[in-house]
């Protein structure tokens, strides 16, 4: 990790925070931001600048940086471009360690914009300052209590660290998270990467005791070579999950408004992907829940899938998915299709996938899921839509005096759930075998599986798609990390396709 | 339509049901679907058959379907198979049109199995009786509040009729619809398909006027001639949406136990769909979303797509996937981008996506979509995550007293989306260019979305590749019937390749 990334420990645990424009104008980003960042529950010092006011929202403010008193580690700014240049020698001058530049207006305007931002980030380096964006929408680290971002949304701590080169993307990415019971270390939206690029977090990250998995958004790379060898030391440490937009030539031309990328061609980048051991996903919003994924689970061991259905079609669904993504679904042994017969109906046709049969008594679940797991004939298990939750709002239209209300037993099933997840955990732990459950969930559900699951530090997933995706991309990073474990102690052997990374970079 | 079919009034309107197997036994399928059936608020006669029991659930009890007082219509079957073909005869005595077979046991177990689902079709056939399923979760009719099915769901009323080969997938489709607003007018799990097939409910649902759009989950095709020109009828009056799983040898193995299916080369019934004009979708998750686009909405008159974006990541990656399925993201005349560049701050970069710039008043968007649309630059408006309400748990940890708490202005937000929804109706019926808004909704939102765009008649779409997939599919479909308009009123002269339909079905 090159030194000046120390500077990042001020970026996430900031003791003061000055903030470039904060101002009680609703609808401004210095408004917004601001109010967000005193909402989140920050407990340093904070400072607002703004030449115009004595106070924002409570805080004194300061006419400049170098009038606030104490001693300031982060700087955030939402002025406009040429007063964040301005501001930067101040900061400096104070000392300051990190800046988050939010303000748009630089290198995706072209022209004399561009120069502008090679201007601030020249003086924030020959200072030892280091910066965050600029046309991002910030960062965030809830251990931290540290949300100086755009969205009103506040993620709980987590094992993740994420990268992205656009902030919508990033709530995204970060809903998809949230709502699968898991929380964020730390995120960056990193904008047009002027000084930080997202291999610098990356890095970071790979040191990080407190992030366990990388996920990140990337729609250009402004240096191969550099982005290659950081990222392939980062990926033998922790997993690196990737999604890569700007692919084909309207992805790419919408890219370069969005924040100046460069074009990558996409075959080099997908060889960039396999040098460096990076999972790359095409599904944005599958890219959280695969990250998740990788916290708390044995990686399978090979592509054979035991697929559990608790209804046929599903099954033939998945089997499907699995052959596309060339995972195997294999035929059972002979013992273990009579040890799972022995648990199942006279109606029962046996196979894989082990179609449960509807009507099926739950308890009997967790013992079939067992054999599946012991078996030896496969690297994972993967149970379809086991007893998913109603609907709300899809409840009998009348209450029959006679009939019985299901969702009273629903109700019940909350405890038993609980129970389920926890014994799935310890089994996976023991057999060393993974399971990926699918079910609907969500609070538009009678019961929320995913916060049931979430709290047992078990993913659910809600597509049989993602499930599929992300026992690929297990299986993908458990081979990898073999190649890696038998390449070593000699010298890294990959690098080579891309000693001259000008290859990987197209012109303008 | 065949004359038989008319039965099928029967099967969804009963005056009268017959439940043979309806019991008390909590878990029993025999007291599952008595029970919803009774929820469900059926107002007609309903005649528990079950010789061991005076009553069920309050309901008089008969020996068997000979000894019930009054006519039936509809008998359902939850019995084991022996006694289902035992009791057939009875129903052909006492003039049954419709049977529904819930029980499994059939086909599907092959050899002595097979024969007997044989002998319930000759039986039912000769006695002018229809049959659904064996094999299958049941039916249900929202109109008729009749729920002869397993899931204790009951989706509202709507335009949707939906045949599926599997009853999980169907419910999986169904919640899908019901999370966005929209209900069903028929649903049928087809089962085995012993007597009616997938493309008998085409060409009933193609005839009913309570139906718009049809929609179904394919695992295989018994007669592919027939399949073929009773879809390509249907589809020449409605639009029809298939998913065809078992496209993969471990797909079809999968549907062998699970319905007995034969397999169809995969490549074979991509051409079928193309002659007939069916819309084939290759996602499980929006086939139903697809469906309801057919809805209130006018069809894209080619595939030109003006993206509007909340975010610039959004945008390149809706680019992306509009270049995978040969959608065009075109370049905007000069004059469109001067219009929307009036409403623009001056740090907006013009181009296709037009991004909206975070932080752009809501009250602008309107405004830029009618530019759009009316633009005559592109065929359909394609707008990404603008103003996404928050997710539910995600809140400021602290309330800071100086802070303004966004949630309060969210839920005046309501209202402001209703009426922005019945501009957009409007506005889509007068200039002719179908909007796709994509958006984060359901319960777990501080607003739901997708109540509200559903109550106004509008699809909300919660992926960008659901609105991309619903865009090309509708833009097919719009081709399918300009040509389908030049060849008549000529011969119909696609149906060559199939002459021999012995092709489309591989021996087992």
């Amino acid at each position: 990790m090159e030194p000046r990334l120390k500077n990042l420990d001020h970026l996430f645990h900031p003791r003061s925070v000055a903030f470039v424009g904060a101002t009680e104008s609703m609808g401004k980003w210095g408004f917004i931001i601001f109010n967000n960042l005193i909402s989140g529950g920050y407990e340093g010092a904070l400072y607002p600048v703004n030449p115009g006011r004595e106070s924002v929202l409570g805080f004194k403010a300061y006419p400049t940086v170098r009038d606030i008193p104490g001693e300031v580690d982060l700087a955030v700014f939402t002025v406009p471009a040429r007063q964040v240049v301005a501001a930067i020698p101040d900061c400096v001058a104070k000392g300051v360690k990190a800046g988050v530049v939010i303000s748009a207006g630089f290198k995706e305007m072209g022209g004399e914009f561009a120069d502008l931002e090679a201007e601030m980030v020249a003086k924030a380096r020959a200072g030892g300052m280091v910066l965050v964006g600029p046309n991002g929408q910030g960062i965030c680290c809830p251990a931290s209590k540290l949300f100086p971002w755009m969205p009103n949304f506040y993620p709980p701590d987590g094992k993740m660290g994420l990268v992205s080169q656009s902030g919508n993307v990033q709530n995204i990415l970060l809903e998809g998270v949230v709502k699968s019971g898991f929380g964020v270390s730390k995120a960056v939206s990193s904008g047009n990467e002027a000084d930080l690029r997202a291999e610098d977090f990356y890095a970071y990250f790979a040191e990080d005791p407190s992030v366990e998995v990388i996920v990140s958004y990337l729609e250009g790379i402004a240096d191969g070579r550099r982005f290659l060898e950081i990222a392939r030391a980062a990926a033998a440490k922790k997993p690196v999950i990737v999604y890569k937009a700007g692919r084909t030539l309207s992805g790419f031309s919408a890219a370069r408004s969005h924040t100046g990328a460069m074009a990558v061609s996409d075959q080099l980048f997908d060889s960039v992907c396999k040098q460096a051991g990076l999972i790359r996903v095409h599904d944005i919003n599958e890219a959280g829940i695969i990250a998740t994924s990788f916290l708390h689970r044995p990686l399978p061991r090979g592509r054979r899938v035991g697929i559990l259905t608790g209804g046929g079609g599903l099954g033939v669904i998945a089997a499907d998915l699995c052959s596309d993504l060339q995972l195997q679904v294999p035929a059972l042994s002979p013992e273990t299709l009579n040890q799972i017969g022995k648990l199942m109906p006279n109606w029962w046709v046996p196979g894989n996938p082990v179609d449960l049969v509807a009507g099926l008594n739950f308890q009997s679940v967790m013992p079939i899921m067992e054999i599946l797991m012991k078996s030896g004939g496969v690297d994972s298990v993967m149970p379809l839509f086991i007893g998913p939750p109603r609907l709300k709002g899809t409840e009998a239209p009348v209450k029959h005096p006679q009939a019985v209300e299901f969702s009273k037993v629903w109700k019940g099933m909350t405890q038993m759930w609980g129970a389920f997840a926890k014994i799935l955990f310890s089994m996976m732990q023991q057999v060393q075998v993974p399971v990926y459950l699918v079910s609907n969930f969500g609070d538009e559900r009678e019961i929320d599986l995913g916060s049931i699951m979430g709290d047992n530090s078990i993913t659910i997933h809600p597509t049989i798609e993602s499930a599929c995706q992300t026992i690929r991309a297990m299986a993908d990073y458990f081979e990898y990390q073999g190649a890696l474990r038998e390449e070593r102690p000699g010298k890294p052997g990959r690098i080579s396709l891309l000693e001259n990374t000008a290859a990987i970079r197209k012109p303008e």
